[in-house]
């Protein structure tokens, strides 16, 4: 395949774009899972296909979201044409408000739902976005991009798949995709427009590989509902539903199994409420009359009469259901009996906050259902079966797998290159590797510098590695913070040390040694005529560094600070 | 079932023991994978069935180790009879040395594979415990309980279930089991013995809970071998399988395979090397003649020509396969074509970290087989239904799940109910909770105090719950470190306040305001004629807190140091 194993791609900027070639850079989304945003570049004007926000690891300890790196179009913002957005997940839209402080009126192209919750975040950031609301079946042009949209299913309503059309090629963007075949709105992926597109020619697919690595075909969204139905049918106490705030199918299957079994529904947590509001007005979900009820009366309600729809699936600690869990909730408390479902998927890293939430509420005599012992929950991207399916009805002639890390990448390679598509023209790219779109041909010609760009509080891009990884050091080890003030002309100090530890040791006595130790070094370096509070602070940082390593064998930060009086 | 569901177990200790009553502490493992460590205690005597290790979390950073917590036996050390081991894996026997330092001559009885992992763990710590061999089949008077040891089949060799015969009844404990029917060493779980235990009377049966949530039947570790054979068949590159250092026979099958297929074997990674050479000498490992090399030669072989078996199965950010991903290892660098196989376990918790090694590897062009592509790792834990056979077997009065989370012991509960024992007979418990079994009756009837204790380097319990929150404090935020002069007569400010802050910001200007703010404050507390140097730090944090959280919505430690001179 079309790339290099060591470091893949090369590590040179790329050369000038050929005339009449395209070219394609991912700035987020390829080789990890979301912070999705994919730059196409045609006659010196750009056009941004999804602009995402990534959530932290705990490598990355206080950060709050992970954006895109812009440096790549910094320079250029005036060349960008518009925003597309395929569907509106925060992997896909998170991080829009970021780059439209920026360029204010960039024009955002979205679905109506998609641009429904986006106006809700632009309020949160007050910015008034130019949005211009398109569809599947429509073209339009945007600089020298034609854009065409294809409907497709997803675990959000109203996603789209875009296809660039230029004079270097017809580009597909798949987005997030599958291809349920019994939708429980009845909007299929639209195979057969993909299939015309594929008559027509597609030089290059870009191909959702979230799921590449797992066998078969997503079960129907719909089948999740006799399920539920059953769950709701046999509790004889308080039914609990949590998943999430953007699944308005999932939602509306809870709905429906809720009205047959006469239970009340109440939604809880502030961003359920809200898009559950917005899907209602665009007419995605049905609430039937008289079925919602306000959370302080639900709780007033006999148990066998209520069901509550939560956020807090992932385990978040602050959510509902996690204070649930735990015993806090203010309103609702968990007894033996009620029954909570997690229909939900388990996105890796969550495994032990969910766990966590699991075993409070069985702790406190919850029975819990959750896609380990039942079909509560379907992925929202297509498996290996439905990418070939995808594959054979584009007929690409060139394959950029997007949407994952590096194993997802891999595995759609492989299944491109098992429909026949040639082995050279399968561009495995990450983050910042570019690939043009030159003469039929596509391959990577150089990469642009792309890292993390952390939101932390109020501010972007001021906590980078060097915070990291000292928030890190800090984590593990703590600090001991050792303050002298000494004589400026003699060096000699002028009262005893300081010393304050935090997150080094319960042990009130554990520093006692160390003030000797100090005060024998402040001797030794004012013996020697050391006055520069500098090379103080260096030899009282070494004393103690080494105190501590060899008495505890622990690395906490040494931090002592000379004050000269 | 016999628990209350808002906490379980009273909160109050227990009352004393009845005269011939027979009372059960898990002092770790209920309510929590690891620490196993249960104390039964007859006519004054106590005997304590395992002491082993759990594997901090994320929530608990720069802790290397949580012990079970010893103070509710730490009065009664002259009371306890011996300990005994039923197999050798860590959360079994990791925490033996820290209790023999406390009673360095208590017996401990164990498997011979099992004392031979000890012996060694106990090197480590300079000690020679009195160790008392014991086998399946044998009975051993200890004080007054009669020991009697089953052979079990789990994920190491050697390992036993056993039996306590006391006046007050007989007790079943499982240790770690499963029921693999073609067990790789011809050594099965002797079922037959249980029943005829059974046939005698079990009173009270204490059961791995592991899997209890996972339906049906562990597949035979036979059946692994196939598939890894397929895959040592048909690769033309190196193939690397990282495992369990203390999986004997999955190793087993690994060497087997590479013996087949003309390749030679060496071991990376130093338990790995250390336990095969103890299961060799026990005869539990069979080595071909002349398979084994040294790394150092291996590394010069053909790359059809060689295996290696590693540990860093789990991801662990030093082990060997972890540097392999990162492409730091100083012997074996992945190229394009090699195949790791990682026929192992993903403990949940680890799945970032392991997926990370994943995708390092992918990146570097080698082909990753792991449990989620292939059937290369099988559970060492009993599945649902060989628990029933279990239930069935021994027919017990009282049933006490152990070993397992919350959601692990409940289900497991349910499966006791389900073959017919009785609801009340089944006591949910987690550690500390108090359960004495009584003219056969098992009924929880308090609860001693169990915390986490927490090793961090050399020291045991001086790192605490405030210390582990001060961590995750500085881990979120980082600090700020405000240093003050004062004359400490006038309360005057003698220098310009130092300012220092770690894990806050990467921007050198980002305190330059708190200076002004910190010396306004000064100036007021000045005025206000404040001198206490305690006063001086709250005023000054309060004012920095707020300009911090208001500024930056962030949440660092404020530490104010204020000197008198």
């Amino acid at each position: 395949m079309n790339h290099q194993s060591s470091a893949p791609g090369p590590a040179h900027l790329p050369p000038p774009l050929p005339e009449g070639g395209l070219r394609v850079v991912a700035l987020g989304g390829i080789g990890e899972v979301g912070r999705n945003m994919t730059v196409f570049e045609y006659g010196g004007r750009l056009l941004i296909v999804d602009c995402g926000v990534l959530f932290p690891e705990d490598a990355q300890p206080g950060v709050d979201l992970i954006l895109p790196d812009f440096r790549a179009i910094e320079d250029r913002l005036d060349d960008i044409e518009a925003i597309v957005l395929t569907h509106g997940h925060e992997d896909h839209i998170g991080a829009v408000p970021f780059l439209l402080r920026m360029r204010p009126d960039l024009p955002v192209y979205g679905s109506r739902f998609t641009l429904a919750l986006l106006s809700a975040k632009c309020r949160e950031h007050r910015q008034r976005p130019v949005l211009v609301e398109v569809a599947e079946g429509q073209r339009h042009p945007v600089g020298p991009f034609e854009l065409e949209f294809f409907a497709v299913n997803h675990s959000i309503p109203d996603a789209l798949a875009v296809a660039l059309r230029t004079p270097a090629g017809v580009v597909l963007h798949t987005g997030d995709i599958k291809l349920d075949q019994l939708p429980l709105d009845g909007r299929l992926t639209d195979l057969a427009g993909f299939s015309r597109l594929g008559d027509e020619g597609v030089d290059l697919l870009c191909i959702d590989s979230t799921n590449a690595e797992v066998p078969g075909f997503v079960t129907p969204e719909r089948d999740i509902g006799p399920v539920l139905d059953d769950v709701v049918a046999r509790v004889r106490q308080r039914v609990i539903v949590a998943c999430f705030a953007s699944h308005v199918h999932r939602v509306q299957q809870v709905l429906d199994a809720a009205q047959r079994h006469g239970r009340r529904v109440a939604f809880v947590g502030r961003s359920m409420v809200r898009n559950m509001t917005i899907a209602a007005e665009l007419g995605l979900l049905t609430i039937p009359q008289g079925l919602l009820i306000d959370l302080d009366e639900a709780v007033n309600l006999p148990e066998t009469k209520v069901l509550f729809i939560s956020t807090g699936s992932q385990g978040e600690p602050l959510s509902a259901l996690s204070r649930m869990a735990r015993g806090e909730h203010r309103q609702i408390s968990i007894r033996e009996g009620d029954t909570v479902v997690l229909a939900s998927s388990l996105i890796p890293g969550n495994e032990t906050a969910v766990f966590g939430v699991i075993n409070g509420l069985v702790r406190l005599g919850a029975d819990v259902v959750h896609q380990g012992n039942a079909k509560v929950h379907v992925s929202g991207h297509a498996s290996a079966g439905e990418l070939l399916f995808l594959y054979n009805a584009v007929r690409p002639s060139n394959v950029m797998p997007v949407h994952g890390e590096w194993r997802h990448l891999r595995a759609n390679a492989a299944l491109a290159v098992r429909t026949g598509v040639a082995e050279e023209n399968v561009v495995l790219a990450e983050d910042g590797v570019v690939v043009d779109l030159v003469d039929g041909k596509a391959s990577i010609t150089g990469r642009v510098e792309v890292g993390m760009v952390y939101v932390d509080g109020l501010s972007v891009g001021d906590v980078g590695e060097s915070t990291l990884s000292d928030r890190l050091v800090l984590g593990e080890g703590g600090f001991i913070a050792i303050t002298v003030a000494v004589d400026s002309t003699s060096g000699r100090a002028v009262s005893s040390p300081t010393l304050s530890g935090r997150g080094f040791s319960d042990d009130p006595k554990a520093l006692d040694e160390v003030t000797r130790l100090v005060e024998m070094e402040l001797s030794r370096t004012e013996a020697e005529g050391i006055t520069d509070t500098h090379q103080i602070a260096q030899a009282v940082r070494r004393v103690v560094g080494r105190w501590v390593a060899e008495t505890y064998r622990r690395r906490p930060m040494i931090v002592p600070t000379v004050i000269p009086v």
